[in-house]
């Protein structure tokens, strides 16, 4: 059976997380969840208006609100816990109740590991690990089963791979990476010579460095550098699928989102957005704060932030068909028009 | 050597899966192919009208064939097994030569399996793998090699996890659910709250619950949710490399094609088809029997059965670099048409 | 400490390679690098026309260059070599700087090893590797830790697979193979047959055929065939995220770039280039010598050689916006376009 979650009292998460507390401190607190399934020991959150309505039938024993919803909410019956950014405070009240048991420190008997190898005393290397020469293991750091190692790869101080995770070969990870599991950091570029009637490989000399506090999604690729290295600054998140080809930099606090794909040599500033499914080309700079929506192709560099996309938008097929027909015929019809107009002076 | 595989005979092939016989039930049947490569002791079939052609040609024993290429194909030397629906007909009779080895049930020596884990004794735990604590495994089921199963994971009745499968937590597979190499199910949904100037981790307590008769494709991965469950309902058919974010809950009996990824939070009907490639931004609402074909990407909820798309046709990129550069200003040349028809107010 | 890596006299590199020298043989080479970034022990290079005012100021030692541009650097103070592709000559001399350690013969004693395998001597198997009944492992071929031969599976002569690799069942892989981590070769099929109201799954009974020198990328799926095998040619290079479902046939000698994808039955012919992200729906038929661009969707065969694209260009997303609304009306615009013309008999 598993045992009842610990409880903290409102006031007492109120207070240590210095929100604003409208009712009562003693209401004992044991998660959190969505406004609507929210039960009367549990914490919910307003922070996308479209729920704003269910802030008037929650059953949760608290919500935390911004500063608007809080003075429109005045007379509720639930009580609130008022914050400047309602998201952020709400991420930080549901870590207390994430029950993550992290793994003792030491040396799964199964996992294989190199003699020139330097694992710290306070890092766990989970079953069936293989952690190759020269590899450099940081204190607190988690490695979980089945991850190999590559020779010379460092994992940085309480950094964490989850589970199957491999890092090939010159790759180092800051602090406090996350890396979800079949991640693969550090496997060749694509770097390919045509020699008259067949393909060369081009070795891939570069690394792969990762800077603290980066996540890294399930099943993502980031490939090491043809000469130099492949680089994420601090802070990049990127999502599950995502596709990072060689020499690849992007820019601190950047995130990306699923099965997004960057081609080699790109250059991704700081603070970026990019979307589901998007794709760079190769040898592009994209600037500071630059929004990509989903699925779109970014074919030039990108100088001034703000938000792009490419694409059309979804229809039923039918009608789609006949458009999609006239695009295949748009410059004509365009040349079409302005003939016309050109036909006609007095227009 | 390979054996001679099993020969059965035709009539005991088309008593068993109820099917009419136009022909010699004593003809021995090894296995089944297509018309153009059949041998004379296998079965084709023929359900795809642009193949009808090969009925004449083909050596193949017997052809499975609809009641109207039955009556058309009336003289022809080829045996006819006629059914109703002639690809159901063939996926049955092609599960007769199947030779897939079940492995024996026990636990292979090289797994590592949690004293708390509940492992059936007619399932099998394959080499490498590893049990995590609190663990179900059911009756019958197959965890192959370089499984790594989390806590409090559940793997139902008749189960198969081909091999390299990552179960991260808080994962419940239904009963013969059939999981394919690489894929992940379970790991933290991409949740992030920007605060000030970085990110932060949303946790992720939710879970993911896959109903029966499930299959999930190769390097496949299903988030689990924020605070609720990911779900996908009975009979949900993944293909390979699909991105099932966080919340999103996915109806009965629909499939979806390899590289599609949906967004979080997204419910989709029941019997969708969903194409290879296909995007579905995050919080939206797709009805039952919707399909979206290949690389559309579906940015507002559909609430009508029917087939969706988006994108333009694949030409020459000669003449689609004219066409593309002229959408850049469709707007303009749509405003200079509406503009022209006003200033000619007797059309 | 990383001892100093082994120098090369710049004229043992030119006659190895076959390059003309214009500078000093004696001059010593420790490794490759970009102009930018070179040290004097080290070669760069120029291939790319927009790098070619680094050829004044970098500090490489030489500079391997095409006819033409040594003849306009005459009169320069760094080295060059000359060669005819300068990339493929570059390709050639980094090879020199690889410090690949190949794992010694042998078979680890963690993995876990079919009596009825058959494994080369030359061969080494990596820890906890798993190589199942009746599996071929050819000489000097090389099975990375983490991998999974499933049954009757045969890695050719010389072939490597770096780590975590998964051939299901029925997988051939000629010589000289390369496969990344996270692969998985020989999957189900996504084959299903819609029996009224639930889906049954066909039997994959086919296999898949690598050629010699074929390159697998990171996390690339290429699934079995349902009857008969899917085939790569020789010489096919496969970038990470590909999916390749079964039955697809791919020409010799032709590159998909990352993240593509190609359905079911789909034949590419030889020598083509398919760019990142880009979609061939089944059944077709590509000619050889094709360009796909990044991104692009295939939705009819294509007979003749020469480069393809569909998609529109990205743009500001508040103009991209305008014009997306007239997309969905551009059948309509056209119509428009064309009554207005024979409504004027006269122009």
């Amino acid at each position: 059976m598993t045992p009842l979650p610990r409880a903290f009292a409102l006031g007492e998460i109120a207070e240590r997380f210095g929100l604003e507390l409208k009712g009562d401190p003693a209401k004992p607190i044991r998660g959190v969840s969505t406004l609507a399934s929210a039960a009367d020991d549990q914490i919910g959150f307003l922070a996308n208006p479209r729920y704003r309505s269910q802030l008037a039938t929650t059953a949760a024993a608290a919500v935390i609100v911004g500063p608007k919803d809080a003075s429109e909410a005045d007379g509720r019956q639930t009580s609130l816990l008022v914050a400047g950014e309602p998201y952020v405070a709400f991420a930080r009240v549901a870590s207390l109740f994430e029950h993550e048991r992290p793994p003792a420190p030491g040396i799964h008997p199964t996992a294989v590991t190199a003699e020139s190898a330097h694992i710290a005393a306070t890092a766990s290397i989970g079953p069936h690990c293989v952690i190759e020469d020269g590899a450099v293991i940081e204190e607190g750091a988690v490695i979980g089963p089945h991850c190999a190692i590559g020779p010379d790869c460092v994992v940085g101080t309480q950094s964490r791979l989850s589970a199957r995770v491999v890092l090939v070969g010159r790759v180092r990870l800051g602090r406090r990476v996350l890396v979800h599991p079949g991640a693969v950091i550090g496997a060749d570029g694509f770097g390919l010579a045509f020699d008259r009637d067949h393909w060369i490989k081009v070795p891939q000399l570069g690394g792969v460095v990762i800077g603290d506090d980066c996540e890294i999604g399930a099943n993502t690729t980031i490939d090491r550098g043809a000469l130099e290295d492949t680089v994420l600054e601090e802070d990049v998140r990127l999502d599950n699928q995502i596709q990072i080809a060689h020499n690849v930099r992007i820019g601190a606090h950047t995130a990306i989102a699923g099965c997004a794909a960057i081609a080699g040599s790109s250059r991704i500033g700081r603070y970026c957005l990019i979307g589901g499914g998007a794709g760079i080309i190769g040898h592009l700079t994209i600037a500071d704060r630059v929004t990509i929506t989903a699925m779109s192709l970014v074919t030039h560099s990108i100088r001034e932030p703000g938000e792009y996309s490419s694409g059309t938008p979804i229809q039923e097929s039918r009608l789609w068909r006949r458009n999609a027909a006239r695009f295949k015929h748009l410059d004509q019809l365009a040349r079409h028009v302005a003939d016309k107009n050109k036909g006609h002076p007095h227009e």
